[in-house]
């Protein structure tokens, strides 16, 4: 998993049915954690708002792990870091 | 996820028989999704054209999530991105 | 999927039992499909020839799509790219 | 299969439920087996210490090969490496 | 799949009972198939030596196509390369 910070979300009308009902959010991996370009979209079953650090899993685990097997989905917010840690360095 | 542009298709005429009736579609991801040479081709379940924004899912979520499950096929345009959004910075 | 040139073939007699009667190919992916170091080695479903540009499966996709699901392969060309298009671009 | 150092752990309280009971090390992989920003965040269960270079699997390996097939884990300390090897060269 | 060179083995006491009865090799890619930091750890199931050229499979490829499904191994020498080719370059 990657640690990221929320820093937008995204809308998409016409989309596959399979997405119908997830929020998408864009993340950016923490410094430690990124190269160039590595800003994703990922949904978000956790409820994250802009500007909070997240636990993001990818792959198939993003799938699998948030009960939507069959979606195309391969990013998933699984969780909200604790305030006050000293992880991004 | 990444975000990309299509910027093209491509023609195979002689491939795999469990590719047949589908469109390739070459996906430039935009620059804060993107590193050298990371342009790809992934199959189009929606019907993006040349010039849209779209929503890629790579793995084994573009073949299980666009019901191909026993394709071989690893990226899916699986949303086209509303326009007018701040996504690209 | 990518874009590549087949640029050699490889034999390996001491292998897996599970990959004997396959060809590999080695693949260089166009350049705006590269990076540093991203050469790689595919199974060949198809019969491409080197010199060839081809469409080349990724991950779980290569095994599963190529019907070879029980075998240690990660990356299948998968289609051979009709001459005359200006995808490298 | 990479080796990493553990550099620090992580807490997060509202996560998947799928989550509960797992421990989340900060790794940083060996200067031979990283590129820049590839610090990763891995489930441990090994019981490994700060300090303590570790094997990690990634991917699906981790999900299914620690039991936790329904998961969102993509990442996972699955061994510590002797003491006393030059690996790290 | 890529091809390295093998460069070393590992070893670990403390590890996960599924990898049990395995030997780690570390790999070293071939130059046109490395970027900056990518060796790895792979299991061996053909019984490579130091200093010879095999074939990786990665992902779920090598825990599924080694027959070690539940195991959690994302890594795997599956071919050793015939020696006098020109694949290097």
């Amino acid at each position: 998993m990657i640690i990221g910070k929320v820093v937008g979300s995204l809308f998409s009308t016409r989309k596959s049915e399979k997405l119908v009902g997830n929020k998408f959010m864009i993340v950016e991996p923490v410094e430690s954690m990124r190269n160039t370009g590595s800003r994703l979209v990922a949904i978000d079953i956790i409820g994250a708002g802009i500007g909070e650090y997240v636990l993001v899993a990818q792959g198939s685990a993003a799938r699998i792990g948030c009960d939507m097997a069959d979606a195309p989905i391969d990013a998933a917010i699984v969780g909200i870091i604790d305030e006050g840690q000293d992880w991004s360095k």
